[in-house]
């Protein structure tokens, strides 16, 4: 039952929905007694006003890149056997699932710990943006955890944290039709299927 | 889609494996934009030694109380929406799940630390006994966390704590295959059922 260490990153594209079986099932291993996960959800409400659904945006390499960074990062911090996350764009209705993370690790306070860890960097550090849509109207965010760290760099006009701050009147338009071209060196291995763009590293 | 803050505690009497679905499903909720979850499962080797598999045996109603205790605790330190506990009894096999743990709540830093909180007191705290069984020998053991927290406690000779460790020949016969009979205050609410002791509070 020996299986090497592993680590899936994925963004998937609008209308997929996160498998968590999946996730666990990549993590577990006959070699590890521990596995955390976490799932972040679009919830009902935001400073009190009633949330229809989130829809999220994002520059696909580098987001993939990042995530892919934090977990090299992680990896260096605690013993971990394997690491799955994943990522949705598009539109997330309440109650759906946004983000996933599973870690597994030989001891359970390698896999908390590296859980909790993941998900605080991957909320600071990788370039996805996200619309609110209330009931009235809908706001694009700038994730203030992201701000917080763009600021603490000092890279105030960084290329991924360009959007700023717009309240918009209320439209049905997805945001995030249009699979992300992509051009640069991280580009190539990155898959344009319509199940999720992967990384197994 | 409003659902109201629930709390299940589950023992799960011998060849019942963990349903994560089932409990990941039960912590679900609009209201909560956060769930953490920890799996502990049977993992290969414990100190050098082939593992084969693990067996559980508790003293359910004391069990089921003290964990129901730490959920009510991790209620006064977290702002949590639902709480899923399951602890199987009897055989583990290698790689299968023994314990398993979720949490709600709007916030991932509440859902992440009451999570920890929870493994950690069950471990510390709740009287499950654990047999190694090896390829060549089985082995009862005390949980050294729980023994830690006896002696810290300076009750050396509770009631909960009896066992101690002993080295027997490898035998096949299932340590588990009896159920607990209950005869506490705490018997009456706990159903005797194959699939299991549950606990909505």
């Amino acid at each position: 039952m020996a299986t090497e260490e592993k680590t899936l990153v994925e963004i998937l594209e609008e209308n997929n929905l996160i498998d968590l079986a999946k996730y666990v099932n990549y993590v577990s291993a006959s070699q590890a007694g521990a596995i955390a996960t976490f799932s972040g959800t679009t919830r009902d409400t935001f400073e009190g006003k009633t949330v229809v659904e989130l829809r999220y945006e994002a520059y696909v390499p580098m987001a993939i890149r990042q995530m892919k960074s934090i977990c090299s990062s992680a990896r260096s911090s605690w013993d971990i056997h394997s690491i799955a996350v994943a990522h949705r764009l598009g539109t997330v209705p309440v109650g759906e699932m946004s983000v996933f993370i599973a870690v597994s690790a030989v001891h359970r306070a390698d896999a908390l710990d590296a859980c909790k860890y993941l998900i605080d960097e991957l909320k600071a550090s990788v370039p996805i943006w996200k619309k609110e849509v209330y009931s009235n109207g809908e706001v694009w965010k700038e994730n203030s955890e992201f701000m917080d760290r763009k600021l603490e760099l000092g890279k105030t006009n960084g290329s991924c944290c360009r959007r700023n701050v717009k309240v918009e009147t209320h439209g049905t338009k997805s945001c995030c039709g249009a699979k992300v071209k992509v051009a640069d060196g991280a580009a190539a291995e990155i898959s344009t299927s319509d199940a999720g763009t992967e990384e197994t590293i």
